[in-house]
């Protein structure tokens, strides 16, 4: 591994981490409600939230250096969550409403280009669990360094299955003077099977994690290229903050993978770094059951917890929750509500999200 | 139908129902407890309870001639429910201990014998459902003649599938001056499939629902032929019942079928009268879900159940149960208990009892 080391590897002290965390995660209801979004519950059973997780996973390399950008109405939530750590609550950016993430991270790169010249962003999804923190932060420093010399990084994961839930990067030449770093062919939406088997047998075809990392003025001058008013909005908030009800309503929605690193990568200027650590997306239960070996995963308190011949996944709350006799059953116990599902239609618990709102209980949603 | 009229069938004014309340029913935890047995609760969401629903079944026939018998732990419970109805509480017997069905109806019959000389007794277990109560009087009315002529009658529900959890009886000649009784070759135990299509295609075969009537002597009488101290330790009982300490701890443990409908069948002694009537005992589950005709039979409020591409059977609480793509599911929410399994494994849920017990937890059993 490479330790990190900001004698050796200067470009760290520039290193700013940024933090997204937005989306309602409907397909992990009932645990995720639009009043307490997935980044702020405990998921995986590791006593912090997916948020806290996300912090703690980069402050060995950013220390206090995180900013967080989120939607106002979980600003005050994503703060106190803050005190948990060192960082301090005045990194949190507040969207007074979501316009994607390409305004998100552009606001946070304006702000740090204005503030830290030279500053590097890494961007880090609040809802991303990763399995080598050691891998993860030696991944981290080439990218960096990548970074410094003016390239737009993207993180590519080792497939370790032909996933069809994820984007994939097509990796090409090497970059040289760096030891695993790839310039990047194309990035390619979420295949199916097929491709995703010919994708895994190429070899060259890494999981699209959505973590770049690149300059923050370079991520800027990127996005100018096509979105010269983007660009120039979050340019002029950063200098005139109190010009943000004016300015952030007309803020361009669009997501960064297509306003920037698409036209960057089809340019040829983006860099892939390879990262082999174990990463997943919490972005349904049958991602949250994947995250154990276990044939029966019990996220929380297992004595709260009695399956007989069962398979799956069980998040129980302060009640007992009996299982008997299903495969890949998902069971969520919360205190207002049970979901009861399995693993192959976790994608559609949405579906129930939908259905509820329709009824009117918005209350539950 | 036959309307009951006393003037035409005066044997009615004979006529006891005796309502055997027992069984901790653990295949329908977590509704039916030890402390809370399913005879106590509304399962089918008549708005009354399982007993409550036996005993309004018979009143027309009997009035309030009703003789509950439970155990001595459920007596306080059955009299307060008895409460809702015009029986009167000191109608309950309550046994010390559990010593069988033989025991429960042989001490209601004694106690019959002794106070009302020619009293014919049915028997009708506090945990049936009868789908068509003009038939089911029908069918008692004609029980109670032949029953008055000295016969021990037991009612046989016409088959309306190759029942395996049901056992049968096997109907010979009709018994001259009655329009639908026949005389009993033999009762049968459950069979497998194969036997149970045999007997469906034969047509002279019925399910044995245990709902015996019998003048109160004449079963005793039946009784002392082959277990003689049984029969005179109830008449004892009756004719004592300040000795119940001395002499209900003696009395021997066996069913009455067995200490008495099958030998007496077996002698040629036992008349079975056809119900046409829908009937099934709520023994488990999928015996609930199967009262109903929807994909997805809710019992209670279907407000609180929001179903997608799901069919079984929900016992909501009070808060949200939500299924999402699983066939035959079961969900059954209590307050401190939430059970998830399938129509197919609706006679294991004793195993989870089972297994609760053994991890010392009693308090949800």
């Amino acid at each position: 591994m490479t330790t990190p080391n900001p004698e050796l590897d200067p470009e760290l002290d520039r290193f700013w981490a940024v933090v997204p965390a937005g989306g309602a995660g409907t397909r992990l209801w009932p645990v995720s409600r639009n009043g307490h979004p997935k980044f702020l519950r405990d998921l995986t059973g590791s006593g912090r939230t997916l948020l806290q997780d996300t912090v703690a996973r980069v402050q060995p390399l950013v220390e206090d250096r995180v900013l967080v950008v989120t939607g106002a109405r979980h600003a005050e939530a994503v703060r106190r969550q803050l005190l948990d750590t060192s960082v301090p609550t005045e990194n949190v950016l507040a969207e007074p409403s979501p316009r994607d993430s390409m305004a998100a991270i552009g606001w946070a790169a304006a702000v740090l280009e204005r503030d830290h010249p030279g500053a590097i962003i890494g961007s880090f999804a609040a809802d991303h669990v990763i399995g080598d923190q050691d891998g993860f932060e030696a991944c981290l420093v080439e990218a960096t360094r990548v970074a410094a010399a003016g390239h737009l990084v993207t993180i590519g994961i080792e497939p370790t299955s032909a996933a069809t839930g994820f984007g994939y990067i097509e990796m090409g030449e090497p970059l040289p003077g760096f030891p695993s770093a790839r310039r990047v062919r194309s990035f390619v939406e979420k295949p199916d099977a097929v491709r995703a088997a010919g994708y895994l047998a190429a070899g060259n075809y890494r999981w699209n994690a959505g973590m770049f990392m690149v300059q923050a003025g370079t991520l800027l001058d990127l996005l100018a290229v096509e979105h010269p008013d983007l660009a120039g909005g979050l340019r002029e908030l950063a200098a005139a903050p109190e010009r943000m009800d004016e300015i952030w309503p007309g803020l361009q929605k669009i997501a960064i993978d297509h306003a920037v690193a698409e036209p960057a990568a089809a340019a040829g200027q983006v860099v892939c770094v390879p990262g082999t650590f174990e990463w997943d997306d919490v972005g349904d239960f049958a991602a949250l059951a994947g995250l154990d070996d276990a044939d029966l995963v019990v996220q929380g308190d297992s004595a709260l917890v009695q399956a007989i011949d069962s398979t799956g996944l069980v998040l129980p709350k302060d009640r007992m929750i009996a299982v008997l006799g299903i495969e890949d059953v998902v069971v969520v116990d919360t205190g207002d509500a049970v979901l009861v599902t399995t693993l192959a239609h976790a994608q559609r618990v949405k579906e129930v999200v939908t259905a509820l709102q329709q009824r009117g209980r918005q209350d539950l949603t």
